[in-house]
Protein backbone atom coordinates (compact mmCIF):
# COMPACT_ATOMS: atom_id res chain seq x y z
CA UNK A 1 0.00 0.00 0.00
CA UNK A 2 1.38 3.30 -0.87
CA UNK A 3 -0.18 6.78 0.92
CA UNK A 4 -2.30 8.77 -0.74
CA UNK A 5 -2.39 12.62 0.30
CA UNK A 6 -4.99 13.34 2.17
CA UNK A 7 -6.80 16.33 0.33
CA UNK A 8 -6.84 13.38 -2.34
CA UNK A 9 -9.83 11.22 -0.28
CA UNK A 10 -12.61 13.13 -1.46
CA UNK A 11 -12.10 11.68 -4.73
CA UNK A 12 -12.80 8.25 -3.47
CA UNK A 13 -15.57 8.56 -1.36
CA UNK A 14 -17.63 11.04 -3.29
CA UNK A 15 -18.54 8.73 -6.41
CA UNK A 16 -20.75 6.22 -4.10
CA UNK A 17 -18.93 3.36 -3.86
CA UNK A 18 -20.00 0.49 -1.99
CA UNK A 19 -17.09 0.12 0.53
CA UNK A 20 -16.37 -2.14 3.38
CA UNK A 21 -15.67 -1.36 7.14
CA UNK A 22 -13.62 -2.66 9.66
CA UNK A 23 -13.40 -2.45 13.37
CA UNK A 24 -11.86 -4.24 16.24
CA UNK A 25 -13.35 -5.83 19.50
CA UNK A 26 -11.48 -7.72 21.93
CA UNK A 27 -9.27 -8.39 19.44
CA UNK A 28 -10.99 -9.72 16.90
CA UNK A 29 -11.72 -8.03 13.96
CA UNK A 30 -14.92 -7.88 11.67
CA UNK A 31 -15.88 -6.23 8.43
CA UNK A 32 -18.98 -5.11 6.98
CA UNK A 33 -20.41 -3.88 3.90
CA UNK A 34 -21.75 -0.09 3.80
CA UNK A 35 -23.08 2.52 0.90
CA UNK A 36 -24.88 5.04 2.96
CA UNK A 37 -21.35 7.37 3.22
CA UNK A 38 -20.44 10.74 2.44
CA UNK A 39 -17.60 13.52 2.29
CA UNK A 40 -18.41 16.06 5.05
CA UNK A 41 -15.19 18.28 4.31
CA UNK A 42 -12.33 18.18 1.66
CA UNK A 43 -9.37 18.84 4.50
CA UNK A 44 -8.49 17.48 7.11
CA UNK A 45 -11.33 14.99 5.06
CA UNK A 46 -13.90 14.05 7.16
CA UNK A 47 -16.81 11.19 6.37
CA UNK A 48 -20.01 10.71 7.74
CA UNK A 49 -21.63 7.12 7.58
CA UNK A 50 -24.47 4.97 8.81
CA UNK A 51 -23.86 2.34 10.95
CA UNK A 52 -27.10 0.60 12.13
CA UNK A 53 -27.58 -0.23 15.48
CA UNK A 54 -28.87 -3.63 14.65
CA UNK A 55 -24.99 -4.30 12.68
CA UNK A 56 -22.61 -6.18 14.62
CA UNK A 57 -20.07 -3.31 13.53
CA UNK A 58 -22.31 -1.11 15.40
CA UNK A 59 -21.17 -1.36 19.30
CA UNK A 60 -17.10 -2.08 18.34
CA UNK A 61 -17.30 1.47 16.55
CA UNK A 62 -19.18 2.89 18.89
CA UNK A 63 -17.03 1.92 22.01
CA UNK A 64 -13.52 2.17 19.89
CA UNK A 65 -14.33 5.00 18.05
CA UNK A 66 -12.10 3.46 15.00
CA UNK A 67 -12.62 1.92 12.07
CA UNK A 68 -11.11 1.45 8.45
CA UNK A 69 -12.83 2.34 5.33
CA UNK A 70 -11.62 -0.33 2.62
CA UNK A 71 -13.18 0.31 -1.22
CA UNK A 72 -13.22 -3.08 -3.02
CA UNK A 73 -13.06 -3.14 -6.65
CA UNK A 74 -15.51 -4.90 -8.91
CA UNK A 75 -13.35 -8.01 -8.64
CA UNK A 76 -14.40 -8.65 -5.18
CA UNK A 77 -18.34 -8.03 -5.61
CA UNK A 78 -18.70 -11.28 -5.33
CA UNK A 79 -17.13 -11.24 -1.56
CA UNK A 80 -18.84 -7.95 -0.82
CA UNK A 81 -22.42 -9.87 -1.43
CA UNK A 82 -21.11 -12.47 1.46
CA UNK A 83 -20.07 -10.10 3.71
CA UNK A 84 -23.47 -7.85 3.56
CA UNK A 85 -25.39 -11.25 4.03
CA UNK A 86 -23.78 -12.75 6.84
CA UNK A 87 -22.75 -11.28 10.33
CA UNK A 88 -19.45 -11.53 12.61
CA UNK A 89 -21.79 -12.81 15.54
CA UNK A 90 -21.81 -16.26 13.60
CA UNK A 91 -18.45 -16.26 11.78
CA UNK A 92 -15.05 -14.44 11.21
CA UNK A 93 -15.85 -12.95 7.73
CA UNK A 94 -11.71 -12.25 7.36
CA UNK A 95 -10.92 -15.97 7.41
CA UNK A 96 -14.72 -17.18 5.87
CA UNK A 97 -14.41 -14.91 2.79
CA UNK A 98 -10.18 -15.37 2.61
CA UNK A 99 -9.52 -11.24 3.11
CA UNK A 100 -5.72 -10.63 4.06
CA UNK A 101 -5.67 -8.42 7.01
CA UNK A 102 -3.08 -5.40 6.98
CA UNK A 103 -1.98 -3.33 10.04
CA UNK A 104 -2.68 0.32 9.99
CA UNK A 105 -0.35 2.78 11.65
CA UNK A 106 -2.68 4.87 13.63
CA UNK A 107 -5.68 2.57 14.43
CA UNK A 108 -5.55 -0.60 15.52
CA UNK A 109 -8.63 -1.99 13.24
CA UNK A 110 -6.92 -3.69 10.25
CA UNK A 111 -6.58 -2.77 6.67
CA UNK A 112 -8.21 -4.89 3.91
CA UNK A 113 -4.47 -6.23 1.56
CA UNK A 114 -7.35 -7.23 -1.42
CA UNK A 115 -9.14 -3.65 -1.13
CA UNK A 116 -7.43 -0.30 -3.83
CA UNK A 117 -7.90 2.16 -1.01
CA UNK A 118 -7.90 1.70 2.61
CA UNK A 119 -8.64 5.13 4.61
CA UNK A 120 -7.41 4.95 8.53
CA UNK A 121 -10.43 6.73 10.47
CA UNK A 122 -11.54 8.17 13.75
CA UNK A 123 -14.98 8.71 15.37
CA UNK A 124 -14.61 12.84 15.75
CA UNK A 125 -18.64 13.18 16.81
CA UNK A 126 -21.46 10.76 17.90
CA UNK A 127 -23.80 13.55 19.24
CA UNK A 128 -26.22 11.72 15.86
CA UNK A 129 -25.89 8.29 16.66
CA UNK A 130 -28.44 7.92 18.88
CA UNK A 131 -31.15 9.34 16.89
CA UNK A 132 -29.65 8.62 13.43
CA UNK A 133 -27.04 6.05 13.91
CA UNK A 134 -24.44 8.62 12.05
CA UNK A 135 -21.13 8.58 12.65
CA UNK A 136 -18.99 11.41 11.72
CA UNK A 137 -15.24 9.97 11.12
CA UNK A 138 -11.50 11.74 10.69
CA UNK A 139 -9.54 10.24 8.03
CA UNK A 140 -6.16 10.49 9.53
CA UNK A 141 -4.50 8.24 7.04
CA UNK A 142 -4.79 7.31 3.81
CA UNK A 143 -3.59 4.44 1.38
CA UNK A 144 -3.75 3.17 -2.27
CA UNK A 145 -3.03 -0.52 -3.39
CA UNK A 146 -0.43 0.83 -6.80
CA UNK A 147 -0.98 -2.14 -8.31
CA UNK A 148 -4.45 -1.80 -9.00
CA UNK A 149 -4.57 0.41 -12.11
CA UNK A 150 -8.15 2.41 -12.42
CA UNK A 151 -9.97 -0.13 -10.78
CA UNK A 152 -13.85 -0.03 -11.05
CA UNK A 153 -15.79 0.31 -8.18
CA UNK A 154 -19.24 -0.52 -7.47
CA UNK A 155 -22.35 1.46 -6.59
CA UNK A 156 -25.35 -0.29 -5.07
CA UNK A 157 -28.85 0.16 -5.90
CA UNK A 158 -30.28 -2.79 -3.87
CA UNK A 159 -30.86 -6.80 -3.36
CA UNK A 160 -27.65 -7.56 -4.86
CA UNK A 161 -27.70 -5.51 -7.94
CA UNK A 162 -24.78 -3.08 -8.94
CA UNK A 163 -24.00 -0.12 -11.27
CA UNK A 164 -20.20 -0.90 -12.27
CA UNK A 165 -18.35 2.21 -13.03
CA UNK A 166 -18.58 2.73 -16.94
CA UNK A 167 -16.91 5.55 -19.17
CA UNK A 168 -15.00 8.51 -17.27
CA UNK A 169 -16.01 11.86 -18.75
CA UNK A 170 -14.12 14.99 -18.45
CA UNK A 171 -15.66 18.36 -18.06
CA UNK A 172 -14.16 21.94 -18.34
CA UNK A 173 -14.48 22.66 -14.07
CA UNK A 174 -13.58 24.90 -11.45
CA UNK A 175 -15.35 22.58 -9.02
CA UNK A 176 -13.17 20.93 -6.90
CA UNK B 1 -43.44 12.69 -13.46
CA UNK B 2 -44.72 9.61 -12.07
CA UNK B 3 -45.06 9.00 -8.15
CA UNK B 4 -42.31 6.14 -6.57
CA UNK B 5 -43.40 4.84 -3.74
CA UNK B 6 -41.54 6.12 -0.92
CA UNK B 7 -39.66 2.99 -0.10
CA UNK B 8 -38.02 2.68 -3.25
CA UNK B 9 -36.31 6.33 -3.19
CA UNK B 10 -33.23 4.46 -1.08
CA UNK B 11 -32.35 3.12 -4.43
CA UNK B 12 -31.58 6.38 -6.44
CA UNK B 13 -29.23 8.18 -3.60
CA UNK B 14 -27.38 5.00 -2.26
CA UNK B 15 -25.09 4.39 -6.01
CA UNK B 16 -23.87 8.33 -5.12
CA UNK B 17 -25.52 10.24 -8.31
CA UNK B 18 -24.66 13.65 -8.64
CA UNK B 19 -27.63 15.36 -7.96
CA UNK B 20 -28.93 19.14 -8.44
CA UNK B 21 -30.29 20.61 -4.93
CA UNK B 22 -33.44 22.90 -5.28
CA UNK B 23 -34.30 25.77 -3.00
CA UNK B 24 -36.52 29.01 -2.95
CA UNK B 25 -35.89 32.09 -1.38
CA UNK B 26 -38.47 35.27 -1.98
CA UNK B 27 -40.29 33.73 -4.69
CA UNK B 28 -36.82 32.71 -6.33
CA UNK B 29 -36.07 29.58 -7.34
CA UNK B 30 -32.03 28.55 -7.63
CA UNK B 31 -30.69 25.57 -8.33
CA UNK B 32 -26.78 23.64 -7.21
CA UNK B 33 -24.99 20.89 -7.79
CA UNK B 34 -24.41 18.23 -5.00
CA UNK B 35 -22.54 15.49 -4.61
CA UNK B 36 -21.92 14.95 -0.48
CA UNK B 37 -25.16 12.98 0.00
CA UNK B 38 -26.28 9.40 1.92
CA UNK B 39 -29.24 7.52 2.78
CA UNK B 40 -30.23 7.84 6.69
CA UNK B 41 -33.32 5.73 7.08
CA UNK B 42 -35.50 3.25 3.97
CA UNK B 43 -38.40 4.49 5.37
CA UNK B 44 -39.88 6.79 5.78
CA UNK B 45 -36.53 7.78 3.75
CA UNK B 46 -34.15 10.38 5.19
CA UNK B 47 -31.31 11.63 3.18
CA UNK B 48 -28.41 13.53 5.01
CA UNK B 49 -26.15 15.93 2.85
CA UNK B 50 -23.67 18.71 3.08
CA UNK B 51 -24.61 22.45 1.69
CA UNK B 52 -21.63 24.76 2.69
CA UNK B 53 -22.37 27.84 4.21
CA UNK B 54 -20.41 29.87 1.06
CA UNK B 55 -23.03 28.26 -0.90
CA UNK B 56 -25.94 30.65 -1.91
CA UNK B 57 -28.61 27.76 -1.13
CA UNK B 58 -27.70 27.50 1.98
CA UNK B 59 -29.53 29.86 4.26
CA UNK B 60 -32.48 29.50 2.11
CA UNK B 61 -32.48 25.66 3.06
CA UNK B 62 -31.66 26.68 6.67
CA UNK B 63 -34.38 29.49 6.75
CA UNK B 64 -36.96 27.93 4.81
CA UNK B 65 -36.35 24.36 5.78
CA UNK B 66 -37.24 22.79 2.22
CA UNK B 67 -35.79 21.50 -1.04
CA UNK B 68 -36.43 19.26 -3.74
CA UNK B 69 -33.26 16.69 -4.64
CA UNK B 70 -33.54 16.05 -8.60
CA UNK B 71 -31.05 13.25 -9.95
CA UNK B 72 -29.87 14.76 -13.46
CA UNK B 73 -29.12 11.63 -16.09
CA UNK B 74 -25.68 11.59 -18.08
CA UNK B 75 -27.15 13.60 -21.24
CA UNK B 76 -27.44 17.05 -18.68
CA UNK B 77 -23.85 16.50 -17.42
CA UNK B 78 -22.71 19.78 -19.38
CA UNK B 79 -25.81 21.59 -17.52
CA UNK B 80 -24.34 20.00 -14.27
CA UNK B 81 -20.62 21.28 -14.83
CA UNK B 82 -22.23 24.84 -15.13
CA UNK B 83 -24.95 24.56 -12.16
CA UNK B 84 -21.83 23.77 -10.17
CA UNK B 85 -19.31 26.55 -11.62
CA UNK B 86 -21.98 29.69 -11.35
CA UNK B 87 -24.09 31.37 -7.99
CA UNK B 88 -27.55 31.77 -7.42
CA UNK B 89 -26.05 35.52 -6.25
CA UNK B 90 -25.17 36.39 -9.81
CA UNK B 91 -27.78 34.54 -12.16
CA UNK B 92 -30.63 32.70 -12.27
CA UNK B 93 -29.79 29.39 -13.14
CA UNK B 94 -32.70 28.04 -14.69
CA UNK B 95 -33.50 30.50 -16.80
CA UNK B 96 -29.89 30.52 -17.91
CA UNK B 97 -29.22 26.79 -18.57
CA UNK B 98 -32.70 26.45 -19.61
CA UNK B 99 -34.39 24.43 -16.92
CA UNK B 100 -37.89 23.37 -16.49
CA UNK B 101 -39.86 24.39 -13.02
CA UNK B 102 -42.09 22.19 -11.68
CA UNK B 103 -44.54 22.53 -8.95
CA UNK B 104 -43.86 20.34 -6.15
CA UNK B 105 -46.87 19.10 -4.46
CA UNK B 106 -45.84 19.12 -0.50
CA UNK B 107 -43.09 21.64 -0.70
CA UNK B 108 -42.39 25.35 -2.33
CA UNK B 109 -39.41 24.45 -4.19
CA UNK B 110 -39.75 23.43 -7.82
CA UNK B 111 -39.30 20.07 -9.10
CA UNK B 112 -37.22 19.85 -12.45
CA UNK B 113 -38.57 18.58 -14.87
CA UNK B 114 -35.70 17.76 -17.15
CA UNK B 115 -34.30 15.24 -14.44
CA UNK B 116 -35.52 11.83 -14.31
CA UNK B 117 -36.26 11.93 -10.66
CA UNK B 118 -37.42 14.17 -8.43
CA UNK B 119 -37.43 13.89 -4.36
CA UNK B 120 -39.76 16.43 -2.46
CA UNK B 121 -37.66 17.17 1.12
CA UNK B 122 -38.24 18.72 4.54
CA UNK B 123 -35.21 19.33 6.95
CA UNK B 124 -35.63 17.27 9.77
CA UNK B 125 -32.74 17.42 12.22
CA UNK B 126 -30.40 20.80 12.05
CA UNK B 127 -28.23 20.05 14.85
CA UNK B 128 -24.82 19.48 12.97
CA UNK B 129 -25.66 22.66 10.79
CA UNK B 130 -23.23 24.60 12.74
CA UNK B 131 -20.52 21.90 13.14
CA UNK B 132 -20.40 20.19 10.14
CA UNK B 133 -23.44 21.86 7.84
CA UNK B 134 -25.03 18.31 7.84
CA UNK B 135 -28.74 18.48 7.10
CA UNK B 136 -30.92 15.68 7.72
CA UNK B 137 -34.16 15.57 5.23
CA UNK B 138 -37.29 13.49 5.18
CA UNK B 139 -38.20 12.80 1.73
CA UNK B 140 -42.24 13.15 1.72
CA UNK B 141 -42.64 12.74 -1.95
CA UNK B 142 -40.74 10.76 -4.28
CA UNK B 143 -41.56 11.64 -8.75
CA UNK B 144 -39.45 10.05 -11.55
CA UNK B 145 -40.18 10.76 -15.11
CA UNK B 146 -41.56 7.68 -16.84
CA UNK B 147 -40.36 8.53 -20.30
CA UNK B 148 -36.98 8.48 -19.10
CA UNK B 149 -36.01 4.58 -19.27
CA UNK B 150 -32.89 3.19 -17.33
CA UNK B 151 -31.29 6.64 -17.26
CA UNK B 152 -27.51 6.69 -16.67
CA UNK B 153 -26.15 8.65 -13.69
CA UNK B 154 -23.05 10.15 -12.96
CA UNK B 155 -20.76 10.29 -10.49
CA UNK B 156 -18.64 13.09 -9.68
CA UNK B 157 -14.41 12.05 -9.26
CA UNK B 158 -13.48 15.90 -8.87
CA UNK B 159 -12.91 19.27 -11.51
CA UNK B 160 -14.98 18.02 -13.66
CA UNK B 161 -13.97 14.15 -13.98
CA UNK B 162 -17.30 11.83 -14.12
CA UNK B 163 -17.80 8.45 -14.15
CA UNK B 164 -20.83 7.07 -16.17
CA UNK B 165 -22.42 3.93 -14.83
CA UNK B 166 -21.26 1.35 -16.78
CA UNK B 167 -22.68 -2.23 -17.05
CA UNK B 168 -25.52 -2.96 -14.44
CA UNK B 169 -24.50 -6.86 -12.33
CA UNK B 170 -27.38 -8.76 -10.33
CA UNK B 171 -25.78 -11.13 -7.96
CA UNK B 172 -27.68 -13.26 -5.16
CA UNK B 173 -28.63 -11.41 -1.96
CA UNK B 174 -30.55 -10.46 0.89
CA UNK B 175 -29.25 -7.03 1.42
CA UNK B 176 -31.67 -4.38 0.95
Amino acid sequence: MRQLPLPKVYRLIEPGPVVLLTTLRSGHANVMAMSWHMMVEFEPPQIACVVSNRNYSFSALKSAGECVIAIPARKLASKVIKIGNSSGRDIDKFRAFGLTQLPAVRIAPPLIAECFANLECRVIDSSLVKKFNIFILEVLKAWTDPAQKRPKTIHHCGYGTFVVDGRTIKLKSRMR
